[in-house]
């Protein structure tokens, strides 16, 4: 199940790369070319992909940044992700979908088959149980990153409001932790994991003991605040999840080459950033 | 200010149809025609758009049945979009997004402009105000419809938890309500909107009082089990929002043919539906 391949991978590298391409992250050399936007964004995605694939456990494509470019972008979001699988790399849809029952199998069929099939996407539970369970049926093979508690400062407008003495995140954590106990792997892993930003080290422990079969993406790290001595707080007890950093990586190269040897950069900061967790752990 | 052209609208008819187009839907000779699904879809969609426009106050189209379809999809839901504003529809686009700010931003570009640009988007605030705010840049024009209660079974996991005494979505109505007071327009409605379902007409009423400047997306009408008396309930006080119906209406025509005049049943349904709902002012 996918949730055991990816720790076991985490295991040699926690480092989530994610690939929030913006067009102005993309060397000189690339905007003056003659493809389109989406061409150029895929090219770069590419080297990045070809330069890194060995020192990540996984890819993170935020699909915004690729919908912001209409169709050509959503050419180049599917080009990438069958690049990055074609590569053996896991991919992760941060898509963040959340909708009604009849919706969300729409989804699922959308982000796990087809031109945009990923290996595990994001899905944000507000909506309740019914907004997760079509996706169930896939979870064999492929995984889910519940939202649980987001990285972002406006986060705890709701995600903070006390529930029955607890906060609501709490809540949401228990729910993710239940709803995952039918999908545990031979790692111990659930196919059902969770989204905790590590801007927040305390609440983490308190929601790792809530979700011990959880495996987590935690985002936050790096150009929104979080270090490796947070992580390694969340590391505590051994690895159990994977660290994104999106801008942090793949702005990298910025002011040091407008080139192809661009990805070098890239490659540099996430071998960093691999080493900044582990010399904690 | 869209609202406030919305609001003149659902006066004359409340009735927002909803392009959730699945390909089972078609009728025989556009399944057997040589097109692909995508452009099979959207000729069941011109067609519906046609026979419709001037019966409805606007059409939502769930983005989810698009995306199923992959490239072929979107390259159909883009051109859904353009037809129905082509015929001076006002569109929603039914996308639930929810982000971090810097990727909330990435999918206003996305919505508000190009190739998927709709007058107003559906958006999950579980992420609190950063998730919303970069939208606002375009509330001269266009429009948000925030999540505050959802008309599915579940919806009550997480928005009927009790926090500070009162349920989440009370929390939320609020939340919402506060944000859109800069954007109010002359009939009195602000740029944000909410989605409540009328699934729960109670709650709808404690719901409206906490937002007296909020135009609402109402769905739950027909397939999901809400009728005409339960809107009725909600427009006491006079017509405060559009009430959405999908496979209720753009499955009217199944079983009774299977030619191109599938859009008469349609329109017979949507005008049905409109009565159902004014009857009762």
């Amino acid at each position: 199940m996918i949730m055991d391949d990816l720790f076991a991978r985490a295991k040699v590298s926690p480092v989530c790369l994610g690939l929030d391409t913006r067009h102005e992250y993309l060397p000189q050399y690339l905007k003056q070319s003659k493809m389109t936007v989406g061409e150029q964004i895929y090219e770069f995605n590419k080297k990045i992909i070809d330069a890194t694939a060995e020192m990540v456990a996984c890819f993170k494509v935020q699909i915004a940044c690729y919908e912001a470019l209409g169709l050509d972008g959503m050419a180049c979001y599917s080009k990438t992700l069958q690049y990055a699988k074609s590569k053996g790399a896991i991919v992760i849809a941060d898509v963040k979908r959340g909708d009604i029952s009849s919706t969300a199998k729409q989804y699922a069929q959308g982000h796990f088959s087809g031109d945009f099939e990923a290996d595990i996407i994001t899905v944000n539970a507000y909506m309740g149980e019914d907004a997760v369970s079509p996706y169930y049926e896939y979870l064999d093979k492929k995984g889910l990153f519940v939202l649980v508690k987001t990285s972002n400062p406006s986060g705890v407008d709701f995600q903070d409001k006390l529930t029955d003495g607890e906060p609501l995140y709490l809540t949401t954590a228990k729910k993710v932790s239940e709803w995952g106990k039918t999908f545990i792997g031979n790692s111990g892993y659930s196919s059902i994991g969770a989204v905790v930003g590590c801007t927040y080290p305390s609440e983490f422990t308190k929601i790792k003991e809530l979700m011990p079969n959880t495996f987590f993406l935690i985002p936050g790290y790096g150009a929104q605040g979080g270090t490796g001595k947070d992580i390694a707080e969340v590391f505590k007890g051994g690895i159990c999840g994977v660290v994104n950093s999106s801008r942090g990586l793949i702005t990298a190269h910025k002011g040091k080459t407008e080139e192809a040897d661009f990805a070098d950069y890239i490659a540099i900061a996430t071998l960093d950033m691999k080493k900044d967790i582990l010399k904690w752990l």
